[in-house]
């Protein structure tokens, strides 16, 4: 059975990429959520994780310490990881590689928060810029292989790989054309995205500096955790 | 035929990394050269790239555009790319993936620049921390699979995502512990590695912001495009 170890799902974007994979395949795993501590680095987390990050999948004596690297060893013992088509298959592990190198000012600017509903102060060049690729991104994949996910019919790691920009859309009212509008909100419908929020609104963690840097960003429109 | 589009050989570490893995595996491509403009964007690239960023591969219509994912598409249609022991292949990923997403302060204060040697003004605590994982992932990998490469006896595509680190080795002086350092100028004096760096001296392009960047890291002890 496969160990996968995560941190808070308040706020831990890279947890929540192998996670929802993983639920959405109906791959069988056991979650280890370990919190984040205080500071830069989680030393705890060295105790199972060689780079002291989340998330770490455990597979009997194996260690695999990357998002992208457990989803690529994932495609190697179960169908629907990627797409079976080449081109779309193609298409998808670019997008998802970009994600998993770039899009810095949106991950910098808006962190991920599952409990929280912001309005942006601004939305300065760079995070522009970097939400007119999501949309050009979204909408090229949507239209080429004909949605409602990213690949084609169905949810592939591609998606995995963008779910926590949906959950950045709906936390700081991130403007977006139509169809990556309409995509995102199909992200947070799924059944595991409703249990990953619902879980991630129940813990009992706060972590001071994940929640001063969201307020950093903006106006708290709400907090979903206020019952 | 694939076309490989590159960016300088002088600084592009990206374009270095799926140039290496072709050149070592031997399978033919044409390099396409495009260099860098000034400024941060590149819409000249553009054309042929939809992120505006190289390395970008072209295989017949289809386009790839991120170094990860050209590494998964060519270890779809040639053996080699990735070692052929699972244990080995899963770590070799593991590695190159941490690779792709991090390192950060490694890359931004020590840009790669295959033309000068630097003595760094200082090294502060986040580049020392990015040293000592190179050098923990690094000794892990040749002991645990024997060497002299980083995951077996083979070149494989996770000595291509570590070439540039080579070369900012080389470039800015970093001190390593006696194994990484031996398999950095092991990577430095493959025949491919060789052509790569005697090309980028000969470029014509000088980019004064990749220059002014790097001479902010040190002192210039020694410039060798000069003869």
């Amino acid at each position: 059975m496969y160990q996968l170890y995560i941190a808070n799902k308040l706020y831990s974007s890279w947890s929540l990429r192998p996670w929802l994979l993983l639920k959405q395949l109906a791959i069988p795993f056991t979650e280890q959520l370990v919190p984040f501590g205080e500071g830069a680095t989680q030393p705890h987390f060295l105790q199972f994780s060689p780079t002291g990050k989340v998330p770490c999948l455990h597979d009997a004596e194996r260690t695999i310490w990357d998002s992208l690297a457990i989803t690529e060893y994932l495609a190697e013992r179960h169908t629907g990881v990627w797409p079976q088509d080449d081109d779309a298959r193609a298409w998808a592990r670019c997008a998802a590689a970009e994600m998993h190198s770039g899009f810095f000012a949106l991950r910098q600017q808006c962190g991920m928060h599952c409990g929280v509903l912001i309005e942006m102060a601004q939305i300065d060049a760079a995070l522009q810029r970097d939400l007119d690729r999501v949309a050009a991104l979204w909408q090229e994949g949507l239209s080429r292989f004909g949605g409602p996910f990213l690949a084609g019919a169905r949810f592939s790691a591609v998606d995995a790989f963008f779910a926590p920009v949906a959950i950045r859309v709906r936390a700081y009212q991130l403007p977006l054309p139509t169809p990556a509008a309409e995509y995102a909100q199909r992200l947070l419908n799924l059944p595991a995205m409703q249990q990953w929020l619902n879980e991630a609104l129940a813990e009992p963690w706060l972590e001071p500096s994940h929640e001063t840097e969201i307020l950093a960003a903006g106006r708290l429109v709400q907090d979903l955790r206020q019952p």
